[in-house]
């Protein structure tokens, strides 16, 4: 049982990442724990590697925590006498990407991220939920009374897994997705009220809906409502859109003008709080029809070629950061994992964004869906707070999502790809009759076919 | 109160019907019912012309009915006193249908019938559902006891305005669009059986799903369970198809080789309950993504010139009927409203399928949507059978129509056709970009304008 | 699987029985049914004077049915490759009863019947489900895909410890206790429309309810509404009773003045279904708080004497309908079991009432709960028929009901008597303080002491 | 609409109050709020007299409000422009009460407050709603805008009453039901831990119920568990009973000794979140069937003799008050509802607990019912947090109220007071037969005629 008077221990699953992995040490670092994490990785030498680098940060002179890292040779070591679980790694290499996000571009079919939703993103279901089920299973097994905080995409789909393997599981879910929505409100509110600097947490909000496709239905800054600020920004910038950073989003996939949150928003009257990228995955082909029209939204495909660089740049700082010659920050805002790890342990209740099981916190999505809100952490406790009802039509386009997400997790259980066919055609991305439709599958599953050993 | 020891009234709203009213004519004739039938059209002439019709029956010698027929002035007539109102009509001219099936071709999208999806079936709606708020209040007013019944399409978006409007209204949607799945299956059973004739009613069976798109998952002839039956057709003639008429799916639009009957019993494990055309529609561009695809599957498009023809036909046969020179036939089995309306007046229960508001008889679809499963009437009552579950993949399929329904219904009561974009939007034949979706609304509506008055 | 075109086998647990068992072998005689029935029973002996008395129904003029009776050594024996399970039997000796019904009056709790609610019916659930356990694991494990029509008390927690047991049974409970009210209707009606016969059957009805306490909220006759006449009997003879055999109640504990039926009609709107006896028993103290009161609704309670008389009545009959002295009558209307039965194996459908799962058909009861409403049965299939809602008052007797045999299964399950005592305290029954509550429960469980090793 | 920036408007109904109304003026006067508060009761005196007294505490040197108190001629004058709205008064005088808690212990039945169940509880709801009907209905015509603050009893009845009258009132409840659970509790952990003070708000929990029957299901301190040691506080002292000041029930019926805590802890696994005497209300006459049984259980009756002695204390004080001999304390702790109002009007989020509309935030009661349960406050919003399900058991016993308040608010709605009798006999104080209980009934509601014009 987690509690905050002892050394807790913290098993991270895809602890050899060098991008996520990094940013939770610089989040733990800010934050006064105790604790021992152990870094499992099926590439041992990056687990050892951050093994040296997350031990390097307690030479940081802001380092608040008190945490010692440590590389395990199995999972079962990693997970023995865990407290918290962290469940963040990507399966596969960033060359099978490739495939999945850029052969649907032979029928006509355009993603603009390709983790969650899409052809790609169910291709990356499959490959990711059979490991899913055995490290789920080691948990029921070697510590069923963990917290885990799943953190890897298909977000939805991976823990719908878990929670098929071990009902009981204490589960939620962790994401950044909600920051750029964030930012461009602090930011909308620093030029309305002429105050500096305003942060993502000084945003207040109601959130609602799932991993990837989530919205604002109340924001408020200082005790004042922003929804009608939003609407003139929207009004305003529909056409032009509004960018923090002007044509950032040619050369940064991250980016956006925001143009989709505000058509969104003029026609559903909520926020869009994930990035413009997301929600266009989420939709039909309405914003990625062709390139020329990915274009006209003022946002990029997260190409392949991107991630491969932005990797190869990491990798690249290995060395320099386990001798020394670098140190990682301490804090630096790019996860709330470390907060709510803290609050699990019983130092102060916290109100964040988790996903979780539907219990109601969504009323008119079903109870058991994964769903995308905001809870109260405290001592052992992640409860979510009401977030009220989907209106109609953001539920008619959320429910296919959830539905897909069902009939995927159970074409797994059942090692049935046939009927993971069934999401493919149902996903709104997939324009194309059913025989184009047919022949895609077919060649997407031949190009991973390793990877669905599990199926056969 | 509906009783069987009185001369009920039955009202008809769209009573100067050449198609469906005679059918019902017919059918009334061939029933032990005691009425008097109101017939009002806004075509009067073709109202007056119907109660000569129905009222030369009685000259028949298989005639079992005693019915008096009157055409009504206004609906305020027919209503007065009405047992029974029958709503069956199509709103607006059929030259007007040249729009709403073929305008959208121009932007890649084809429809099979457009009646009740699709960017056809949404501008039907729009032009429909205004003229039944005025009906509905009427019946609330005149003759809130009398239980209604729906023929009109788009069949779920009429029956919620009118429970909107009228929440107590005793209402229940019948329809003939099983008939021909039952015919196949009888086929079937007589092939294999060698036993001839088997009649649709001989086939018994468990219905579940939504009006236009509602399925089978159980079927038994003589107590022998018929599922496996049909997978060794389905299995079999997958790829050819099967047609009790060879090639007549060429030359008449209600026909088809059931080739998407068997793709979707083979994916879903449950066996379409209505025609391959209608299936088609409610579906993604699966069949219907160009003439191309349309004719690989078996089938054609309903189109507006066929439609024109078989009413150009029955307006051929007006003179000779009114005259005697004709009489319609007694019976004929082509709708089951008027043994619906014996069984309501206390003439013995009937099982019988039926639309209805779901209190639960579909477990998983919302509750007070419109669905389509099997019920028993008996006097002053209509009760749905509990149909079960649909499947995941059924139901991901099946709730984005019902928000839409849901959506356009409050369009019409907002009077806010921004509203009915979204539904449009969501239609899963729609496999355009915004800005094309956007261009073809607007001309759609354009075309329709006269209808709109409602919404100014 | 049951079909009607081969030799059925029906496994009879309990088939030893000498009251319900000479019922269900007369109607059985009745249908045109072809059937091996294994007659299972603890008591052997009884087992085989049943095959006897059985097989000899073969030779009466009017049987209609072709059966082979044959008594099972072992209830695997029984149920091997049966198509069809019959449970029914009483767990515990008569004698026994005499504690169950008659201790809790010393501490002023009356029962009226004391087999499903009250202190009585719970002692008897905590006797009876550990059997059901056993024999459930051994249907699921001989014949999962066959029938099982329960037929003893308490019947809602019977059945609820076998789903639990058994998700995927095929299950319903079938019970007799709905007659007494429709004779009297078929009574009310003969007088109010100077016809004679009106039978059980032809009274037809909508009924929403649990097992014990159901309600009738639609009655119709000849396709007549029957409510209003009801009302007119229910005032007239609210004071005095209404009685088809006057003041037969103080000679028959089944028989009764109707003045419960009537007292809860006016007050709720619903008429009960159930005998005067069995209302009183799910009702808190009003009908049973004293003999005197007792009387003064005009019933009896069903005193353990009785039963044992009844008892030995049929047993004193045994040898002369073993050695065909005396042949048991065919048909007799004494259970719908048979029609059941013959409509499940495909000869043609058949509504009746029946106890099951809710899906649903009981809009506001727990989905899950076991409710008591018509059904559809067809070859293979039980579908319950949608009832609505019970009014906010029935509700709120009934869900305490539904919650107590919820909590008596757990307790079942965890074999912890502790969590019984919680139904024991919420029993409506239970008007006495948490000490005096605690002495009785404990007094009754050392007298059945012997029957509760499996909590042991 | 709410907002920190303005002089808010607060209008208190009841604001003559001298218990309520003078802790909500002390709560106000710790927090930095600027507003205008109109008082506005019936009993005007007391009203001025309030006014007086409240602006006086601008005086008191540790008060941080900017707050004038102004007495109204009329509730619409309260009302205007308001921008919170507290209601907190009790209908009729306490003389009244003397029938209402002592006529049914004539009959054997004994409550303890009699506030919100048991036949006093039900006719305080029969008197009070229908003034509520009259206030919501101002309400909803002059500050639709406005929040609603309930602290009247019968809460969950009046509350029911208000979404009645107007469904989209911004509505909850505040009540101080919680603190002497909470004082035990923090007692407990003082001694436990050696630590003190340890105040109510240090102790963190888990809220589940409903009004007056609430539950802990998860409470912590320091982030630590803190049900284990309640587990063994409930083990030793389940017979001597628990009490901070020894033997003070004896004299302070809003004291007691906790046995009933334990009791009910240790059969349902929840520390029940209310005092002994309101939990003893809840229940069947467990711990009230007779004075002795009142008297084992270490609490007493709230008896009226006492309740007026409270009020003429108060009273004497008024002039004192007034003239500045004598002022209100700042802060007190006696009331949450100042610290809702400074988190409503966007002065920071609060996790805190009230009474609401169930949206699901108890997964298993009804939606639409009145809950208690965690919610957070943040500007213009009111969220619960997910209390997840009552267990089987305490659902059973909760349900009952819930679907009698629902009752009663019908009785009130259609002005019948027979269908209030049905809450009446199946509250689970009442232990006697119909007879005594139409009896009772009868009497009771001659008692308070007057009070009934509003059914006639």
């Amino acid at each position: 049982m987690v509690t905050k008077d002892k050394r807790i221990v913290i098993a991270y699953i895809g602890g050899g990442s060098v991008n996520y992995g990094w940013k939770i040490f610089s989040e733990l670092a800010a934050e006064e724990i105790c604790a021992e994490v152990r870094l499992y990785d099926v590439d041992k030498q990056l687990a050892l590697a951050n093994e040296t680098i997350g031990n390097k940060l307690r030479e940081h002179p802001d380092c608040k925590s008190d945490i010692i890292y440590l590389a395990s040779e199995t999972p079962e070591d990693a997970l023995a006498n865990a407290d918290i679980v962290i469940m963040s790694f990507t399966q596969g290499s960033i060359e099978e990407m490739v495939t999945e996000m850029h052969l649907p571009e032979t029928y006509g079919i355009y993603q603009a991220v390709g983790e969650q939703t899409g052809p790609s993103g169910l291709i990356r279901a499959l490959k990711t939920l059979p490991v899913y089920i055995k490290y789920t299973e080691l948990i029921k097994k070697i510590c069923p009374e963990a917290w885990v905080i799943n953190m890897s995409n298909p977000m939805s789909a991976c823990m719908l897994m878990m929670y098929e393997v071990f009902p009981e599981i204490k589960l939620f879910g962790s994401t950044n997705e909600l920051f750029p929505a964030l930012e461009l409100l602090a930011n909308i509110c620093e030029k309305e009220f002429e105050i500096q600097p305003i942060r993502r947490r000084d945003i207040k909000y109601n959130l609602i809906g799932i991993g990837g496709f989530s919205w604002f239905n109340e924001v408020t800054y200082d005790g004042k409502n922003i929804m009608p600020l939003f609407r003139e920004y929207a009004e305003k910038y529909y056409g032009s859109g509004y960018e923090i950073k002007p044509n950032e989003y040619k050369v940064n996939p991250f980016a956006s003008a925001n143009k989709i949150k505000f058509d969104l928003f003029l026609r559903y009257g909520c926020i869009p709080a994930v990035p413009d990228r997301l929600a266009a995955d989420f939709c039909p082909a309405w914003y990625t029809s062709s390139p020329k029209t990915i274009s006209s939204w003022k946002f990029s495909q997260t190409t392949v070629n991107y991630l491969k660089k932005l990797k190869l740049d990491k990798i690249g700082r290995v060395k320099n950061l386990m001798n020394g010659g670098e140190l990682l920050r301490v804090g630096g805002s790019s996860t709330e994992c470390a907060m709510q790890i803290r609050a699990l342990i019983g130092q102060g209740n916290l109100i964040t964004n988790v996903c979780m099981r539907n219990s109601g916190q969504v009323e008119n999505l079903p109870i058991g869906s994964i769903v995308h809100t905001n809870a109260l952490i405290s001592r052992n406790s992640v409860r979510p707070v009401a977030a009220g009802r989907l209106t109609d039509e953001l539920y008619g386009l959320t429910i296919r999502h959830v539905m897909n997400q069902k009939t995927i997790v159970r074409s797994v259980t059942e090692k049935d790809l046939d009927i993971a066919f069934n999401a493919f055609l149902n996903d709104p991305l997939m324009s194309v009759d059913l025989n184009d439709a047919t022949e895609l599958y077919k060649e997407m599953l031949s190009a991973v076919r390793a990877h669905l050993i599990y199926y056969c």
